[in-house]
């Protein structure tokens, strides 16, 4: 029997989780629910129902898990508690700082449901997460590093677009080569936030907008920009629409670390991602984490889990003995 | 309390093990079994006893993991099995093809026991395994491969070192950087080994054995070096013993994949090692494997693992609240 799964709110991560549920043989898209009119919402899947949010209530017994797509900053602390009440859920919450709090209300949600949650999973939280925890466990005296990029920070560009005059941005975070490569020859410095990364903004700027100004503002902007090079170039919307309709990201956890008798041998785990898509990716990383919330819930298990809490046999739809056959 | 630790068996993996053990704050050595005389083996660390392998079954109340340092081919069908009767083990089994006979003997021994035996921990069979399950799971339209080196193969030394003539060798297995490119950008060939690696082979010859055969030996070997483009350098004893005195591996597990409602998004995930230390490095994750071990039979788990079943947060001496604020 198919998995039966529900996307809660529709924007590019909804959509991207749309596609992956339909690249999993074992997996079924059962509804999409939205705040928006669902009538006005326009989804790529055929004899899928789309319906208000208010209705998901109603339809806890024909969802094995939900896919939660809304935003960390004020859509998940409300929402996931909320839905873990009603169904295996799982979010992509990302604000790194309020995970622990996040993690207490959506625990105790969950937990009285008899219900399993799976918070912070994608690629940074998630993934990239993942990889330092295994690197520091196997490398338990050693230096991680982790770098972003290329790819576009919604935050950095939401931030250039609140600038008076501007009319649109894009801003790229790129890690700096040379600074990998310090890292990969097991050299362990001390990065300033300038030393690791650069910012490269393409901003449209509204008619008659002093540029020198928006330019200065940008560079000067505290925390996001003023402690890195950032460069600036003002291109037009048409530019901008066509070069940079694209959301890539991706980077890369490194650690180093020694082993020996007298620390003499070293050893260098490195971990990238290179995304076309951003959200399409982390989408693929939150039905595979559907599945396995599915069945740590059947297995009796119930509460608020983590990336680190799951075995990772439980994301294959292979069993025990083939993925042991195929792929150990 | 520290986990009490066991080591049987003391050549490089052992010793590493050793190593390892006294990096982790948590975990103490409490003996090492051997098959020599006890009395003839030095080990690293003081105030640790060397018991003759005999002795392990005395000991079943004071260790509470062995960590198995035998070989795969005679050593670990036997010992695994009969040690996981006793003890909580974790093993570093890496003959790909006879993993699923050794998993159910081991289960079958450990489940009798009520332990935990982890089976094939290291990084291939080890991280690497579990880096193409995770990048499989996510990416499920994709294509994966794995690149080894540059290190020493073991086995591809030992393969020379019984051709007639020959008195030492050490060879090294490269992958092939085109062809690391080749992946990384995208394309999904079907390669063929010689597209894939280069084998560099460094021999001794005995006192007048006859070079151009033994070079011709060499390269047409069935297996082993036939399907390679294969260099072969003749050097002296003390040329090896000075310049490949080192067991350096690592390698690649790349995967990439489309999602996407056209499959028009492209996602490369990689996974690398580069170690000077293999056996040190094994012997690091057997270590974190064996935190988890006794970890999965205190929760009350018993039987056969593989690095497929065990929880991330399991390995790490951290709890789940300090990772998740620190790591996640």
């Amino acid at each position: 029997m198919s998995i039966r799964v529900g996307i809660y709110g529709y924007g590019n991560l909804g959509r991207g989780v749309e596609c992956a549920i339909h690249q999993n043989k074992d997996m079924e898209l059962v509804a999409v629910f939205t705040r928006r009119p669902p009538e006005s919402v326009q989804i790529l899947s055929n004899n899928v129902a789309v319906y208000h949010v208010d209705k998901a209530s109603e339809m806890k017994n024909d969802i094995d898990v939900m896919i939660i797509c809304g935003g960390s900053a004020t859509d998940l602390p409300l929402q996931t508690p909320a839905l873990a009440s009603l169904f295996n859920v799982v979010d992509s919450f990302d604000t790194h700082a309020n995970i622990p709090a996040h993690f207490d209300a959506v625990n105790a949600a969950a937990t009285a449901a008899g219900k399993v949650a799976m918070i912070s999973i994608g690629w940074d939280p998630g993934m990239f997460s993942l990889n330092r925890l295994y690197a520091d466990a196997i490398l338990c005296e050693g230096t991680s590093y982790t770098f972003w990029g290329t790819g576009v920070s919604q935050g950095h560009s939401d931030a250039i677009r609140r600038i008076e005059g501007v009319q649109d941005a894009k801003q790229y975070t790129i890690p700096i080569e040379s600074a990998l490569e310090t890292v990969r020859s097991g050299k362990t410095p001390d990065f300033s936030p300038r030393e690791k990364h650069l910012r490269d903004c393409y901003v449209v700027a509204k008619e008659g907008a002093d540029k020198a100004r928006i330019e200065a503002e940008i560079k000067n902007m505290p925390n996001y920009f003023a402690d890195y090079d950032t460069t600036v170039t003002f291109i037009t919307q048409e530019e901008l629409n066509q070069n940079h309709n694209r959301i890539p990201h991706g980077g890369f956890v490194i650690r180093s670390g020694k082993t020996g008798a007298n620390l003499e041998n070293q050893h260098i785990i490195e971990y990238s991602l290179k995304l076309d898509s951003n959200p399409e990716f982390t989408a693929s990383v939150l039905v595979a984490y559907a599945r396995a919330a599915l069945r740590l819930q059947q297995e009796g298990q119930i509460g608020c889990k983590t990336i680190f809490d799951v075995p990772p046999a439980y994301l294959s739809p292979l069993s025990g003995a083939e993925l042991r056959k195929h792929l150990l």
